[in-house]
């Protein structure tokens, strides 16, 4: 089944209020097109999204440490606790060291929460996949928070990563982003062999998001 | 007026639901003493720690990243739409660079949320004092989560730091922590010339945190 | 006296051999018109350049650790085994925690180095002298490799800076970079109050180095 | 080929002369039992250790970052200039970014110097050897330092990291560190499967660190 992560950042149009009303907006589309759409708000706005849909929140970052003098760490339990049911670790703009990825999978493991882990290449994919999380997404940095889709720009990470995740963890699944605005960078992803997209900007600073959302999910149907 | 900061860390006790029941122990005090008592549990708590009592929430930790690709940082604008009214700044658990702890204090001040910068020395609480937050507090780190309290075992930084904030940034209040535990740590603390103290485990990891924070407070009144 | 710092940075042009060479011209120029001219290569050419050259060398960073279990780490003891006199510290493309800054200067101070401690803006260059390093050089960081002068284009943060620091820390030195390039540039900053410029790209990378310099020199000199 | 690496981390003992000293003792061992030492001194001394010893001198540390603004940075372009052979990556005292990582193990291919990733469990043992590092060194992080052998405390970590490796990609080597000081434990790391160990403290703090290495080198011969 194709999965949409849209990633809230901190955009001031995916911020507080607007971000719940942005959650709502893509349960709408999740539940009209009957395809899976995860929403990764801000931390602090995880609780107001969780009560406002149903569809899944995850958050945008999680730190592998447990309970202690962790201050100012974000804990697997304390997304649990929020409602929240998966992180993306390791995003290109909250980078971690090996060990933090490694204990942020082990962590959420643990207390349940699914992951995925972003990369930047097809090395850093494998190296990734072999962690074992759920999914792996591969982010060309250059291309992030940009308007080239990544599978137009640079189909062959995305096919790289497909199959150096086949060979090294076939149950770890592939997804790709940046770039990604409209359906048909959605399904050149899918025929590409990945999973589903991670995206932000393309919906996020959309005029009208609901009509940019439907775009994508629409366009990736036809 | 004594200000009592509780860092609810990322203990067990201080988690989720044992987080808003601990905020609630905090209101009680805080209204039968009458003493300034503000909670700062984890970002993922804020939200509902807010919608359960009426004292000051203040964050853990605050970056000083605005609106944009900042995915999982955590914003002034984020923690104020979760009813945040303040934060930690550079823990001795979340240090900070120092163009970071400077851009978080001007976010801060921006969405008008209150600071309180942590500094591990006498030469780091003038640096810290300098770029006008609301407090700093000093906390030597080999006393944090010590029963060894920082008014005991070290009076000469707090009464140092005191000084070198009186002289550079007068207006700039001046809290310590690290090792408080009972009232006549708080009562040294404040003879020491400083406003408060910022205190965690000494509370949270009580058999009895009520009576711990009572004994602390109380203590402090004789 | 004007001081000259040319930060090797990683530059092709100031590695290995070619940062010897560059060494060579830069202790000409300053024999010739009798300024201070102090080179900051990368760590691991310093020993060769300290044997080529008898002007001061800097280190580009100095960590704030000791003898021990510090791996991969620049501690002092080992800039000054290998001829350095001092280091540059907080580069803006090598940022430190305020903890960090503040031991990064007390190991240098404890060893006998000088210390050039980089900053953005006013408010990091007050918290940065607080702490009582050899000299300050602020550098806004968007104006760092580019062609733009921070003399020209902002002056106010070269002649706010000096204020600050005269208040604050009058023992302290101020110097300015960014942009710096031509004798102009330098003169500028010199009359904005600085003592001198911290400077990369406008003479490495020039196709004459030597006239680059001299010009430099010379210009400011008029 | 057993392969010992010898770490000087910032150690006093090894820093320096004493570095130079230590270098020579180890080209002395090195010889006398066939057996293949390469030394890790701290970046500043590594051009003197080369131009004193023949045996291969690596660096503790190397950024993934190429020619440009990277100040402060340890590019493997300088530390080939200073005669270095190879360099750690990713020791457990100074944890890089995945990203990082892979970056450095790309550069120092690029520029002829060998890899040896260090670990902290089997699954980061299995996603450092995925990019195709020369080495990986598994420490658990506990032992580091302790006088308690990896070997003999944890020799599953030893054996699962061994069989991890040979599974993702066999042409990888894996050493494994902490707590070795003594012959038995080098003898019983090589038992386990490894090719040889990374060891500092057991051989640099020692009363007689001749002594101690030739101990080490011989008991493993027994």
């Amino acid at each position: 089944m194709t999965l949409i992560v849209l990633n809230f950042k901190t955009y001031r149009e995916a911020t507080g209020q607007a971000a719940i009303r942005l959650a709502e907006i893509c349960e709408d589309i999740s539940n009209e097109y009957s395809i899976k759409i995860i929403v990764a708000p801000q931390i602090a706005d995880i609780r107001a999204i969780v009560e406002a849909v149903e569809i899944p929140v995850y958050a945008q970052h999680v730190d592998g440490v447990g309970h202690g003098g962790f201050t100012g760490h974000i804990t697997a339990a304390s997304l649990q606790a929020a409602g929240a049911t998966g992180s993306l670790i390791n995003h290109s703009e909250r980078r971690l060291k090996l060990a933090e990825i490694e204990a942020s999978i082990a962590a959420c493991r643990a207390t349940g929460l699914s992951t995925i882990v972003c990369t930047n290449n097809i090395a850093t994919t494998r190296a990734a996949a072999s962690m074992r999380p759920d999914f792996v997404a591969v982010e060309p940095p250059e291309l992030i928070g940009s308007s080239i889709p990544v599978s137009k720009a640079d189909p062959d990470v995305v096919r790289g990563s497909v199959d150096a995740v086949k060979k090294i963890e076939p149950g770890v699944g592939v997804l790709c982003g940046a770039g990604i605005t409209h359906g048909e960078d959605l399904k050149a992803a899918l025929e590409l062999g990945s999973e589903g997209v991670l995206l932000a900007s393309g919906i996020i600073k959309a005029k009208d998001q609901r009509k940019a959302l439907e775009d994508l999910v629409a366009g990736a149907k036809r």
